[in-house]
């Protein structure tokens, strides 16, 4: 199925570009049920294959287990799909240029066309106000999911304070571009903050980049793509 | 025809050196017809080869189109040419270092010989005192390229708010030279700010140095073609 | 032996992953007898193998030293096995983002749940305090390394002013998860202190974190060490 | 001849490791006669073989030019390995990391024992002195390479402002050593002093910490050198 090569292609694309680390999970809504998610096994990213990815219906149950070890944090997912029907894929990162803006004041704004996606507004959660500031900081039941979607709203990144981050889209290579440059975007950020005053888009300029960047993300996901699927 | 073959190496240098992501790119002026240059088709740099080359009118129409799709912002490089004579190769980048230097008011400025040909001023490009405040910050039409090129004036450097820069030169081995080292510059100013006060290079040291500089281009290009051409 | 197995790849991959350069080491105490250690004899990390792996007393005197040479700074091994039982693995590091923290008055802290093991204060040990100003600053017997084990007291890591740390814990696996996320803590920690006031894990946040973690270490152990001993 | 062997070695450790660029060199003092040093011909790094070295006399005339383009800054070697004696091994970079610090006033210090050679203090040649401030900043002739002889005095690391700095040694494994940790030390304490005051070596851990090294110079080296030759 060619969702699911995508879906494996993504783990592996953001795990070759150190977006996500051995602990980072790529989801897509079921294409043929709106009711439904897959996502892989608890796994290290980079070495997710078809035969690891799981069904799960939206409150996170799942639904051919066959002996697999779910992800704990599969509600991110669940809870997200639930709040937000537009949204078809979501990556859950702890890339590492976004975790300074999810402890800091600083907020992570677009300071270039590539990261428009963002808006001017990135939310960030924190899980002490729902969980108490003894909880081991993962979203691993569907109150702290929908307290998650909750704070994500209906933008395309939500930080999390202490933890990562989450990015949602409308499709794999759109989800996988925005992941890749909400990273890109923090680091330039960081460097440009401490040049001085920052000269950020636009919120009139963020969505009219957005939009036509919505229209060339296949030109990086076929690159990527390919590279993480050439034989070796 | 090995002006192709330089052309085709630009973008593959630049993409393995991270000057270029999957959006930038490399033209030539034809050496035939002044009038006219070459810069390759909608399409991730690292995998360009001859055949995806164009040929363009410096009114940026494409003159053997054969159902390929032109990048958007051609308009840049054939408005270039036509202000700038001289100019015989360009390369548009994101590079990631220079962002910073285009949103913030700490100018781009040569802290070591190897970007002396950025001579004192780097200027930079506000779109929207062109395009208003709710453009996609893209250089989408001649109009858009025509105020570029005015910014960019006789220099050899012009960044681009919230969205990259360009580098001009007079040959494929120069510009490769300069957009790799314009990111570099920007890389240890951005370290050397952080330091204390920077000595910079004077304008007579700076033009002293291009000019030697000038002549010692080929080391790395031949090194940096070779590498990016060799057999697999 | 599958722990030497095990000591040869945490070799590798902290080699790989640029936690360790040519002169850090990893020990684990002995499954057979609490009064044994094993440990690399002196060689780049990354061309350790089994035959280069020595077994010692918690005196730090080697048992089968077949014209092999130790390491100088074993004591550090030695010396933290004879006061902490609970230790079963140590890694000696002068990884690279760690150094600055162990000679600035900044401390480090968890700034997200990867580095929760480290709880609210990792302490730094002075040399100075112990060997005058003069040393050559490596803990190059017993005395010093009774004293660095004395600063780590009950702590899973202890920074050494212009030289290191040392990082430890109950399993080779644990010990190298530990080691890494340490690198990236510092490394985002002191991106989060640029963009200014950091909300640091609480106690009972990092107590949490961590036990959950514990349970999650073989996740990027075992794609770690897959890679570091493929066939080449 | 293993000192060829082991110069080309450098050549190619020092750019796999980023200390060179296309434009860096390394030379040895010929064993054979003090009076004579080893360079290779104008070419980058990384290609460098045993064919491409040449001869010089110690005012850097070349003695079996065969055809072969000197590198104009052989002067900074020749006039060196005049004032120094005990000098065997030259290197000559951009090391990026080092850069900054020749431009502000912030002096390079070593912040860890490994950087320990450089001593507490590291002058800056600013060749403006010498050549005015219309220079191309290269050290072209033999007054020249007097003058930045004289500012390295009997250190073992010089910067030149707005160029890079040069490294000296009694062996290239030592050089070579030198000029990698440099880069690392300037690295770190680069990011040390963003967190704050920082604790540097004394004179005395300085000197102690060196003569330890010294001894241990072989470590890296020989795994660097298997590295570079190794058959592809």
């Amino acid at each position: 199925m060619e969702h699911f090569d995508d879906l494996v292609a993504a783990y592996r694309i953001l795990a070759e570009h150190g977006v996500i680390d051995a602990y980072g999970h790529v989801s897509i809504r079921s294409p043929d049920n709106p009711q439904r998610y897959y996502i892989a096994r608890s796994l290290a990213p980079e070495v997710v294959q078809v035969e690891d990815i799981m069904e799960y219906d939206l409150d996170s149950k799942p639904l051919d287990e066959r002996g697999r070890e779910s992800v704990r944090e599969r509600f991110i997912h669940g809870e997200i799909y639930k709040a937000r029907p537009d949204v078809k894929a979501i990556v859950h990162s702890h890339s590492p240029s976004v975790i300074p803006f999810g402890v800091s004041k600083t907020r992570l704004q677009p300071i270039y066309h590539m990261s428009s996606f963002m808006g001017v507004d990135v939310p960030v959660f924190e899980i002490r106000d729902v969980a108490g500031s003894a909880s081991d900081l993962l979203v691993r039941n569907a109150r702290l999911g929908a307290a998650l979607a909750n704070v994500l709203g209906d933008k395309t990144v939500v930080l999390m304070r202490g933890h990562g981050s989450v990015t949602v889209g409308t499709s794999i290579p759109q989800v996988v571009f925005r992941a890749y440059y909400a990273e890109m975007n923090a680091r330039l950020q960081s460097e440009a903050i401490k040049l001085g005053a920052v000269t950020y888009l636009t919120a009139d300029e963020a969505a009219a980049s957005a939009k036509t960047n919505d229209a060339l993300v296949m030109r990086p996901w076929e690159l990527w793509k390919r590279k993480v699927t050439k034989p070796e």
